[in-house]
């Protein structure tokens, strides 16, 4: 299966906490997960190794969605821009980022259509057909799709493309009371496959109110922490209330017998920037490492030397191991020195080592990638140490990556604090007047001064004692500040 | 997982044999399938009952792409026009089917951006940056992915829409030989996937000259039979030989030390094509039918009321069943009545109709979509009654497909005999002078007189004895002729 023959077998030149952007920058194209000279700006070429991981994340949340009762749509990439134009918050926030396509071979079209940027202007007039009365209610319906973003911040491989691949939910409700569970709901989603499944740690933080999804009332974001001290916007989900209902007029006819708007929900996990989020996460200074779950593929045979009783070996091997695992094995030109840094980089779970002498004495040389350790194990026991693997390798790395997430967030008291907090790479905690539209004013000041943004208060209500860091204004909240990108 | 109300519980209003194109819309719409209401013309909106299908085909292509050494890719979805004018036959072929994106929020572009058509132009330019030497061949790439045609003719639910969902596989080798090697593999990876587990009939063709793939020296296509006589081409694979490695300069050093231009072929089978050739081969005068491998869901299983119960044995079954299927249940408000046709149009496997009698009997009323039969078993026995119609319900469509395929080749010596059969409804083949070009106006002539196409030529030769029908000169081909759309 992995036949090419590596162009730069050199490792990483820098660590992971040294020099985290040119550690990603290397991990990318060494570990060739994305191409990014394709010739047109802000575009990657997903490469299969970044491939086959994502569509294993995209398996997972759409296990959970389905099982959830969501049910799974494909809807056309273009949009008309009358139907982005209904939503006022919404086009204003979105329109400058749009792609915009104009013709179809020689004729012009009257209306521009747009790659969608996102897709609530479509969904929502379907739900207009479709939902009739309360027995429809709740609506779970997602989508598997590529977005478009005309972004004009700088963008990174993964983290930020001008496309990206994501999965968007979008549902509809009765009440209000509906509509919030389905927010709690998204939220423990994220939770049971990002944290539980991927190891990647976040808090859910729910935004100001200056720094809401287009169109939402409440959005609610999961936060997680990059080396650098930069956090990522992960899944969010967002309460858009009956807005978009009554602009594309969707309604349910209720048990009371009247016609009610719905409530809308929609939540969006971005395979793309998850993927980003792994490598960054649980990658260290000779490459990537994954949670078994999610691996690419989980065993690399390496015959010491192409000898024909080795790679026969190596094939015995693999078949024993069957479906258990996926196996590729390493029969390309290189050095055994060169493939064995050549499947660190790749992350690999667990690597065999296969030479005569361990022929003869029916051993194996083994290798897992979670504790970089090498061990020698007998033979009839390989399908015992892959279990053993398979059922830790996840749960090493996510406890790892909790605790550093942990130790990195920081209580402080006042602006100077931040600043050192925040410098050392920290999520910081801190008092603050409110997240309501009046709290923006201290929220510019902390971004002027110290270069980070109120990412919002957590979603346990936390006590509020003191007063606002920045105005010294009674405190409204506990929010918590950090840099992005 | 299946709340949603029927909105019109009436079945099929004509029969697949009388009314093909009338029952294919019905079905469209009553399965929901996909829903044509969207606002931008020529595209569909994928419902769950499709997508569920589709997912399936894809996993099962993707499986055995892998299996053979394909690597997944996820390439951008737009192409830079210069890229497509590189190949001179390909850019005229493409150019007026064309989705243009000319505008990124307020800036319009320099060069306008294909919406990609298909992706040669995307995939070869990289292939000069992937591929160094001989040990990198074979390079065997493809992508899941959406692409766009501006179509002028006539848009058909899933047959022919202006965006459609497919796999493209692009692989470049060393040698002529072998890329008709890769070729063969890709007619073999069709007949695995869609004969033998999709259970659709086919006949690879050589296409005529005039009929080749937009820049391909050979193009090789499956065609598949509708009720109504005619033929849809599905999965087809080309031999690019060197013409785009030549524009997009990608060589290779050999064994000989010589730089050499690579050998390209690539395959496509969409997704959303072949979906709708399950649909119209399957399906009968009740609805949708299904191999179980692809089904949506396997199981339904109706409680005759929804008392507390029945439901809870539901549940109960639903439990028992675990993995080995993938069951509903329905515990709508329709009738008992509505219900059984519902699940019967949605072509469901196995159906477990609940009642208070069999509840106290042990016995469960069961029936089978493929054979449309109902019976009664004990309840300890549904497992193996679920493994028994796992094993033959795919078998059982699959030789009622062929036989139906196979009845419908019809040879004929002459025009008129070709006009009769091919108003029964038939794929006719005949004795023709040739499908290189000197064959075109014969081709030409039967279509404007029969009003059907050359498909092409079996692979395997066929014993040439008489003279064209059209011409009356020595024949040189056997090839087959036939309807589409």
């Amino acid at each position: 299966m992995e036949k090419k023959v590596e162009k730069d077998n050199k490792g990483l030149t820098v660590g992971k906490k040294k020099d985290f952007s040119t550690w990603f920058s290397e991990i990318v194209q060494k570990a060739e997960l994305g191409d990014l000279r394709y010739n047109v700006k802000g575009f990657l070429v997903f490469q299969p190794w970044s491939v086959l991981c994502m569509e294993k994340m995209y398996k997972h949340f759409e296990k959970v969605l389905q099982k959830k009762g969501h049910e799974p749509y494909f809807f056309p990439t273009l949009i008309p821009e009358s139907n982005l134009k209904k939503e006022a918050s919404h086009v204003q926030g979105f329109t400058p980022e749009v792609f915009w396509v104009t013709q179809g071979g020689d004729d012009v079209f009257e209306e521009r259509l747009a790659l969608r940027p996102t897709s609530e202007t479509a969904f929502y007039q379907m739900f207009n057909l479709w939902i009739r009365s309360y027995n429809d209610l709740p609506f779970k319906a997602y989508q598997r799709a590529n977005v478009f973003r005309y972004e004009t911040k700088a963008t990174r491989p993964f983290l930020r493309s001008r496309e990206f691949h994501w999965i968007e939910a979008h549902c509809a409700h009765a009440t209000e009371g509906d509509a919030m569970k389905q927010v709690e709901e998204d939220m423990e989603t994220t939770k049971e496959v990002m944290h539980d499944i991927f190891g990647l740690p976040f808090i859910f933080f729910e935004r100001p109110a200056w720094d809401r999804f287009h169109g939402a009332h409440r959005t609610f974001a999961a936060d997680a922490l990059n080396p650098d001290g930069r956090v990522v916007q992960q899944p969010s989900t967002h309460l858009l209330k009956q807005d978009f209902a009554k602009v594309f007029d969707v309604k349910f006819k209720d048990k009371d017998g009247k016609d009610k708007f719905v409530w809308i929900t929609c939540y969006g996990p971005a395979m793309s920037r998850i993927f980003a989020s792994v490598v960054s996460v649980h990658g260290d200074d000779k490459g990537l490492r994954f949670p078994w779950e999610i691996a690419p593929r989980h065993v690399a045979i390496v015959p010491i030397d192409n000898s024909k009783e080795l790679v026969d070996k190596a094939k015995e091997l693999k078949e024993k191991i069957g479906d258990f695992a996926e196996v590729v094995i390493d029969s390309s030109n290189k050095t055994p020195g060169e493939k064995f840094n050549h499947w660190e980089m790749k992350g690999i779970p667990v690597r065999i080592d296969l030479g005569k002498k361990e022929l003869k004495e029916k051993k194996l040389c083994v290798f897992r990638r979670d504790l970089n350790k090498k061990e020698f194990i007998a033979e009839k026991e390989l399908m015992s140490y892959l279990e053993k693997v398979k059922n830790e390798c996840g749960k090493n790395l996510l406890k790892e990556a909790d605790q550093i997430f942990k130790d990195r967030i920081v209580n402080v008291s006042n602006v100077r604090e931040m600043k050192k907090a925040v410098g050392a790479g920290n999520i910081v905690r801190c008092e603050f007047c409110s997240i309501d539209r009046d709290g923006e004013r201290c929220a510019e000041v902390i971004e002027k001064e110290v270069g980070v943004k109120v990412r919002g208060t957590n979603l346990k209500k936390e006590a509020v004692k003191g007063k606002c860091v920045v105005c010294g204004k009674k405190a409204g909240n506990v929010v918590y500040v950090a840099r992005d990108y």
